[in-house]
C-alpha cells in the first residue's frame, strides 16, 4: 500500500466521522415518531427488496465457499427468507419500543427552591465493529437510531456485499422519514486500516461496541482511544447450596449447561455444597452425561460420580463454550464465593437455595455483572431481562454493565430549573 | 535512572496494585457502620495530630518557598488550623451520608415470574492523580471509602510530606475500624514514572480520576489504558431570551460571571436576543464593568455599549477563567443554540426566559452535561445539586457526567431472583 492510499483512507474516514457528527446533531433531537417511521420503512424495504438482497448475499456466499469457509460460518452469512423476516420483525419491534431520549429521572427540589433532575440523552456517535452475521447491520443500526445516535458500521469482509446492500436499505429508510442519510453509515472499504482510524477518532466517535470473538476485542482494546463497551469472557458458575431444593437444583443445572453450549451465559463450573452433593450429584451427572456432556470433577466429585475425568486448575479457568462441565464440591458458601472470586470472569453467577440469608449474601457479595437466585445462568440476555433488545453484554465496570439495551446507548444530562436563584446569596 | 531502578518502581507499583485489589474485595462488602467508623476516626485523628501534621506540612512549605513557588500556590499548600478543621468536618459529613452500596433500583417482574433489578456496587479500585492541595488526599479517600472502593492516591510532589502524613492518619483510621489498611494507599515516591504505571495497570485499577489542569488531563488521556473520569474545559454560556425578565436576567448574568472567576461553571460568553438587548445590556454592562469585568462584544453589542473591545473568533472559543466576558447579540433562540453547539465545551449552559416553550426547547436540545433555566451557570457543583459532596465534574459522555458524587463512584449489577424458572421452557 502506498502512502497516497493511506492518506486517501484517512481522508475517507475523517469525512465519515464528520458526516456522523453532523448527523448526530439532528438525530438526537428527532421525534420518536420520525425515528419509528424510518425503522418501519426499513422493514418494508427489506421485504420489498428480498431478491436484490439475496443476489448481493449470494456473492458473499460464493466467495466464502470458494475460500473454504466452514459450513457453519457460511450458514451464519446467509440472508435466507427466514433471516430477512427476522430482521423486518426486529425493526418493527424496536420501532414500537419506548424512546429513552428525553425521559426524566426523579426531580429533587433544593432548599433554595430550584429543581434538579437528570434527563436521558443519546451518547452521540457509536461505532460498531462486528464479524460475520449481516443481521448485526440491521439490529445495531436500529437500536442506535431508536436511541437517537448516529452510527458507523464496520462489518466483516466476508459479508461485504450483504452489508453494503443492507446499508442502502437503511439509507433509503432514513431518507423516507426525512432524517439525515448519514445517521447510519456502512463503511465501504474492506481495508483493515479503516478500523484503526475508527477506534482512534475521538473527535468524531463517542463509543465503540465490538461484536466478535476475544481476538477482536483484545486487538481493539490495545489500540483504541475511543471508549469500548466490550464483552470479554463468560466463565459462569452455578452454586448449589446446602439448603437447595434437590430437584429444582438439578433442573436449573441441566438448563444452565444444556440450553445452548455456545452462549456466554452457559454454566462452565458447577459448585456443590458437600452436605447436599450425595443427594444432588449422582442423578444430575447421569442426566448431563445422557445429554452428551463431558464431566470433569474434583476428587470429592470423582468419589461420588463414577467414570469422570479429574478437573485441573485449567478447568476452573476455562470458558468451554462446549458440552464440557467442571464440578467442584465445596464445604461452605464462603468457599463457593472464594472460588468464584478467584476464577469467575464476573459475567453471571447463580445460587440455588431456599435459605433467604444465603441468597441475600450471595447476591450482595458476588461481584459479577449479573447475580441470580434459583435461576440458570443462561438467562443472561437483554430480551430475558425485559430490555426489549440488546446491543450486547458488557463486561465493563463503567457505564453499562451486563446486557445493554436502549438505555445503555444513552447518557444523562443534569437539568436544573429555577426562578432567578443566585449562588452564594441565598 | 538505571534499569534496576525502573524495575524496582514497576515492582512497587505492582505490589500497590495487588494490595489495592485485595483490599477492594473486603471493602466492597464492608458495612456502612464500619466505613463510617473509619471516617470518624480519621476526623478525630486529624484534630489530635494537628501539630505533627503541621510540622510535616512545614517541610513542604519551606521547600516551596525555596523553589520560588508563587504565593497563591504556597497558600493552597498550607495545612492551617482552618484547613484541618475543614477536613475533619468534611469527613464527618461524608460519614453521615447515605451509603450508596447495595441500594436497589425498581424491581421488574418478568412474565415468567422472575424479578429483575439493578443493585449499586463499588467500582473497585480508583486511582486519584492530583496537584497541589493536600485536602484532596482526605476528601478523595473519604468519598472512595464511603462508596466501598479501594483507592490509590498520587498527589503532587510539592505536597509530598503533607500527603504522607495524611496517609498515615487515614491508615490509622482504617485500622481503628478493623478495615484493611491498604484500602487507601498514598504512593510513597515522587518518581514521575509511578503515574505511568498507575494509568496502565488495567488488572488492578478500574478507573482514574485526575484532579488538575488541562495539561495533566491531556498527558494522562494520551497514555492511559485505565478509563478516566475526566474534566476538561468549562466554556459556559448564558442566553438571555427575548421573553426574559429584564432585572432577573441582569442579576443572573452578574452572578454567573462574578460569583468566582476561576471556577469551571463561570459564564464565559453571554448571548442576548436582539429584541431584549437594548433593555438588558447597557445597565448590565455598566454593572459588570463596575465590578472590573472587561467586556468584548460583537458589532451589535458595540453599538449598544460604549467603550468595549471587539470580540473575535478566539473569544468565542476561550474559557477565560478571568474577569473577561464575551458578548454576542443573536436574532433567535436557534442562533443562540447554534452558537452554543459550535463553541461550547458541553459543560454548563443556561437560558433566562419566562417562556415555557423556549425553556423546554433549550433544556432538551442543548447537548451539555448541565442545562439550566433561569439560573446562573456558576451553580455547576455537586454540593449545589444535592450530591452532598463531589469528587469532580465529569465532561465524559460515558458513565458519570457533570458533577460526580458518591453514586458516580459506583456501578450497578443485575440481580435476578426466581424459583426455578428455566430458559426456553416457559
Amino acid at each position: 500500500m502506498t502512502e497516497q492510499n493511506l492518506d486517501a483512507l484517512a481522508q475517507d474516514m475523517l469525512r465519515i466521522g464528520q458526516q456522523a457528527r453532523t448527523a448526530a446533531k439532528t438525530i438526537r433531537n428527532a421525534s420518536d415518531a420520525q425515528k419509528s417511521k424510518a425503522l418501519l420503512a426499513m422493514a418494508d424495504l427489506i421485504e420489498a427488496n428480498r431478491s436484490q438482497l439475496q443476489a448481493e448475499n449470494a456473492k458473499d456466499i460464493e466467495a466464502a465457499e470458494k475460500n473454504g469457509l466452514e459450513t457453519a460460518l457460511v450458514d451464519r452469512l446467509k440472508l435466507s427468507d427466514h433471516a430477512l423476516n427476522t430482521m423486518a420483525t426486529g425493526l418493527r419491534q424496536i420501532a414500537a419500543m419506548p424512546d429513552p431520549v428525553g425521559s426524566l429521572g426523579p426531580t429533587i427540589k433544593r432548599p433554595n427552591g430550584m429543581d434538579v433532575a437528570q434527563m436521558r440523552v443519546p451518547l452521540g456517535v457509536i461505532g460498531i465493529i462486528y464479524e460475520s452475521r449481516p443481521n448485526v447491520t440491521i439490529d445495531a443500526a436500529a437500536l442506535c437510531l431508536k436511541s437517537g445516535n448516529a452510527t458507523i458500521l464496520r462489518g466483516g469482509s466476508e459479508a461485504f456485499h450483504s452489508n453494503q446492500a443492507l446499508g442502502a436499505i437503511i439509507r433509503q429508510g432514513l431518507i423516507a422519514a426525512g432524517l439525515p442519510e448519514h445517521t447510519v453509515q456502512v463503511i465501504g472499504t474492506t481495508d483493515r486500516g479503516a478500523v484503526g482510524h475508527l477506534i482512534t477518532m475521538t473527535d468524531y466517535v463517542d463509543v465503540i461496541v465490538p461484536r466478535g470473538g476475544k481476538g477482536l476485542i483484545a486487538r481493539l482494546s490495545a489500540e483504541a482511544k475511543v471508549p469500548l463497551i466490550k464483552h470479554l469472557d463468560g466463565n459462569c458458575h452455578l452454586y448449589i447450596d446446602k439448603d437447595a431444593h434437590v430437584e429444582k437444583a438439578q433442573r436449573i443445572a441441566i438448563n444452565a449447561k444444556t440450553y445452548r453450549y455456545g452462549i456466554c451465559g452457559t454454566m462452565e463450573t458447577l459448585l456443590v455444597h458437600s452436605e447436599i452433593a450425595p443427594a444432588v450429584l449422582p442423578d444430575l451427572a447421569q442426566a448431563l452425561q445422557d445429554k452428551g456432556v463431558e464431566l470433569r470433577g474434583c476428587e470429592k466429585t470423582q468419589a461420588l460420580v463414577s467414570g469422570i475425568l479429574p478437573a485441573t486448575e485449567a478447568d476452573w479457568e476455562t470458558e468451554y463454550l462446549a458440552p464440557i462441565l467442571a464440578i467442584r464440591i465445596v464445604s461452605s458458601i464462603d468457599q463457593a464465593m472464594d472460588h468464584i472470586a478467584q476464577y469467575s470472569s464476573e459475567h453471571t453467577e447463580s445460587i440455588v437455595t431456599e435459605n433467604l440469608e444465603a441468597a441475600r449474601r450471595f447476591q450482595r457479595e458476588v461481584d459479577s455483572s449479573s447475580v441470580y437466585v434459583n435461576l440458570p445462568t443462561c438467562f443472561a440476555d437483554g430480551f430475558e431481562y425485559g430490555l426489549g433488545a440488546e446491543i450486547g453484554i458488557s463486561t465493563n465496570r463503567l457505564h453499562a454493565r451486563g446486557p445493554v439495551g436502549l438505555e445503555g446507548l444513552t447518557t444523562q444530562k443534569w437539568v436544573l430549573t429555577g426562578n432567578g436563584q443566585l449562588r452564594g446569596q441565598n
